[in-house]
């Protein structure tokens, strides 16, 4: 089911160039379905402070909890508004061959720039299965294959990544295990992007990642930008890691979501299982970002701590 | 769930200018999915010989075959490869309200220029039960509403026009009841397309249409281009009657398909219930062409008679 | 995806003897769902007044207001809590050769003791298509076919009928075209149920008709019961037109809506594009009511005018 | 959307109650859909044997490589042919709370006697979260929880147990952190289901569990009733550990399905990203059959040592 319009193809080259790419948060309306207006304020902020790529649906953005239509819907969305300026990245991964395949498919007949594939989690299958699920998929476009054991239950080992190495479209790996598996991979010239904002830095300047697939820059895309362009910056690394120690003091994307609500860019809408951090949290987050600088935030409005009631908690939309 | 970016709003006013809209066929591949290099094959040339909309997913492009994330799927990769050349109308309508509102909001989200929505056919409802049906979606965007009782079993009749004309997204009428009906619109200054093919010049040039939304501009667009621009033309007209009649001998699009199979450019491949017309059927067609003049239709190859073997009919896809 | 356990099989034999079906009502909750206890109830008073079956999920029960996922759970749980006590029958015909192959092939999985096809509405197709419609579902068990041209466009004529009676699980016919027509079949041992409240009486004693698939028995069983089982009844059958007029004074299911909202029996909640009938038929239903006399109605409670803010009218849900 | 139909009750002691559970293998025809004859006789032999329930679509039965409309629709099935006979409980948990709640509310309107859930793998969420998450489906009907970090990426702790405690519905824990964790519940008169077979029978005999969820009793169901019914039995235990070490030499139910397959009583069919034992395996599970006696397996069959050919792979279904 492949298209060969020129507006539907990129090269790999330019995926494996891209430094810094945030994995955009979805926000959501009162009943629970997409802000679509929310959605593109936070593009149009990302693309104004210089990030270069987005992951749409990523666990941060909660595919987890689209069905494949919202999914899909949300990328052609963000390829036809603003597929132009930044590339549109799908998470059209799936611990189902068959979904990862369906969704992989019409992401790119949607126009997405390259698909983000995670193993299959919580099923699991062998090494072998592993090659078998991302031959499925590599065939169809640019491809960035995901490494998050302490979610999947299962690494991804270099093994499996050479051997996909095969494929022109293999572009290269958004990985969590650490700087030594970083370097492991860079040092053979694959192409790796940090997917720990905390050690994006040291990824990035001390041991040859491209760049960073982040969690923060949704909220500081400036200041990732810096941190991912302009050379090695001990001071501003550390000045951001309480900021990121925040972020993920829950299972990610719980820090984020309560953040943008307090900054006034999404409504205070969590789609569940996600619930907002505790008040102390909310409270400690105004206090981050008054010490970082507001102006390094997005968005306009005063921060502030949001009371309990604020939230809404959506199990059915 | 709207947005209001740029490139995903189009006017009510650009709709209303349009005069020629081909309902475009979806080609498949062996398998039943979505051939969508074939589908790009014969957007570009409807581009190319003056049409300026498509409907995707229409009666003709057997929207009632695909699943909605295949449709709205089909709607983005329009818009997203074509949508700066050609207007694309998605039929997002359903005899279900909750899918026409579904389909509709995904449709505008992916940038389609402007909904066709067909009244409730099979299930069917009062008077009062069509306005609360298409008052729920003319919000969203730039609609046509579709008026076929042959295959509704119900007339949208033109008090219940008048009523949705009171909403500035109202566009205009499909109409397929005849050229008193058109009359009756176009008096009022409401803008209508033909929907039936063999009356379609009179509806435009006696009967004040602004133009046709087309099964035949499938494959002899650039005549269609012609009779609908260049002023009155009964003998074009005339010319054109028995390739019309030869199309709508068994219900739309199963004389499409043939032809099209015949004319070599998309596979010989039905879904079901579709199934080719008879041979002596085909070998008519290869006649009408001829008299026709095959460089009027699209595609480079030799029309050829297909053999019932040739055919592959599908039920699971 | 056959499964021959016992549980699962019902001859077709026994499809053919059943005289009374209730095209059963699908109640809804406020928020659109279905309301289970309101349905369980429903059909327990449709087997104490002597039903033998259930449509489920027929136009009345409103199949096309329900996504796969839904009618099929609902098929599975009649015939869980009901199927020992009346026959379950699947509407589990579409328009889409695929989703009927897929609905009737998981509505025979979870039990059902037959299918209800129809003619593909709306898209329609040739006399060859319908038998190829036809044939990819009846291998699948008992079936009765569905002929409504008001409501599909497109007449099954006889010899589409005689074709199918090839497969031994053609069970009969649903017919609503006449008397004529009824006799057509019944000259020939076809099967046939009327489809239509107002003519089933001669249909069954004039006409040779086995019995009825009705509208009415959703409230007036044991007088459908009578009409069906007890012989010519020419007092009855006049003494329930009125019922039965006023029932179908707008598109069927919006007049049995109204009527069991009344009732008491169901909460007045309508899923779009279905309204409540006005004001002047409310009134007027309760006449009809007392007319035939309350007890002859199911449920308890008083007979009822509803107001208009009574009535929930639901397009997401 | 509850029902209060006696045929859709069962109480939470009847759950608590159970000794033997196999989490049922999902047979599939060449073409990927379930093989619903061979899913028969699976759970006949099950039945036969003095298995008391059956997780319906756990990941050994692999749930997560179905649509939830396919997974409702065998939930229907097996209660509707072997409900009976057997309890049914369904594994209707998901990552998702909107799809875990619309999955359990439609396996107990289909009938299943209890639900499994599992905590939101893969994307994770916070304690609170989790709490959330079990709270939205609990009031629905007796529940399992089921915890089984290595897949999830997440411990459930005691303390959530605790809290979930609160429900009448909850019937207690599958547990595969091991036997300290599983005599902290037990001491406490908490309900455990051994979630790991190589230590079920410690687990049953020596600290406390209530009985099994298995995978090794699809193959052996007999011998696996011994050893939890009919006391400690160090000898049968170690006899059958062997089998069980190699059932998980690779993510479960790659060995299960090999070994199915190997006994002649499913088709050698793997729905991707699941690939068959390397033949060296499949020698070895030839020699494990002989060791413990063929005739403690199900199925007549000889057990045989397959070919790569023999197995088909399916990504598209």
């Amino acid at each position: 089911m492949r298209s060969f319009e020129v507006k539907n193809r990129t090269s790999v080259e330019e995926i494996k160039s891209l430094r810094l790419i945030t994995a955009i948060k979805t926000p959501y309306l009162p009943d629970g379905r997409f802000d679509l207006e929310a959605y593109d304020a936070l593009v149009n902020m990302q693309i104004e402070d210089g990030v270069e790529g987005v992951i749409v649906g990523g666990t941060t953005g909660e595919g987890q909890l689209m069905g494949w239509d919202e999914h899909i819907m949300l990328i052609g969305h963000t390829v036809n508004c603003f597929g132009g300026s930044i590339k549109v990245i799908g998470n059209t991964g799936s611990n189902s061959t068959r979904e990862a395949i369906h969704a992989t498919e019409q992401g790119f007949a949607v126009g997405m720039h390259a698909a983000l594939h995670i193993n299959p989690y919580y099923g699991k299958t062998s090494l072998e299965g592993l090659i078998s699920h991302f031959d499925s998929v590599l065939p169809m476009g640019p491809t960035i294959i995901y490494n998050v054991p302490s979610r999947t239950g299962q690494d991804v080992p270099p093994r499996v990544i050479h051997t996909l190495l095969q494929s022109p479209n293999m572009a290269g790996v958004k990985e969590c295990v650490g700087n030594d598996r970083v370097e492991q991979y860079t040092s053979k010239d694959i192409v790796v992007w940090s997917g720990n904002d905390d050690e994006c830095h040291d990824s990035r300047w001390d041991h040859g990642a491209t760049g960073v697939i982040s969690v923060t820059s949704n909220l500081v895309p400036g200041l990732m930008r810096e941190l991912m362009f302009r050379g090695k910056n001990l001071s501003l690394n550390s000045k951001l890691q309480p900021l990121i120690e925040w972020l993920f003091c829950e299972p990610n994307p719980i820090g984020l979501n309560t953040a943008l609500a307090q900054l006034g860019v999404v409504r205070p809408v969590f789609r569940l299982p996600y619930v907002p951090l505790p008040l102390a949290k909310r409270i400690e987050f105004v206090n981050i970002v008054k010490a970082l600088g507001r102006e390094n935030f997005i968005g306009e409005k005063d921060v502030q701590v949001l009371e309990d009631d604020d939230f809404g908690l959506i199990g059915r939309y």
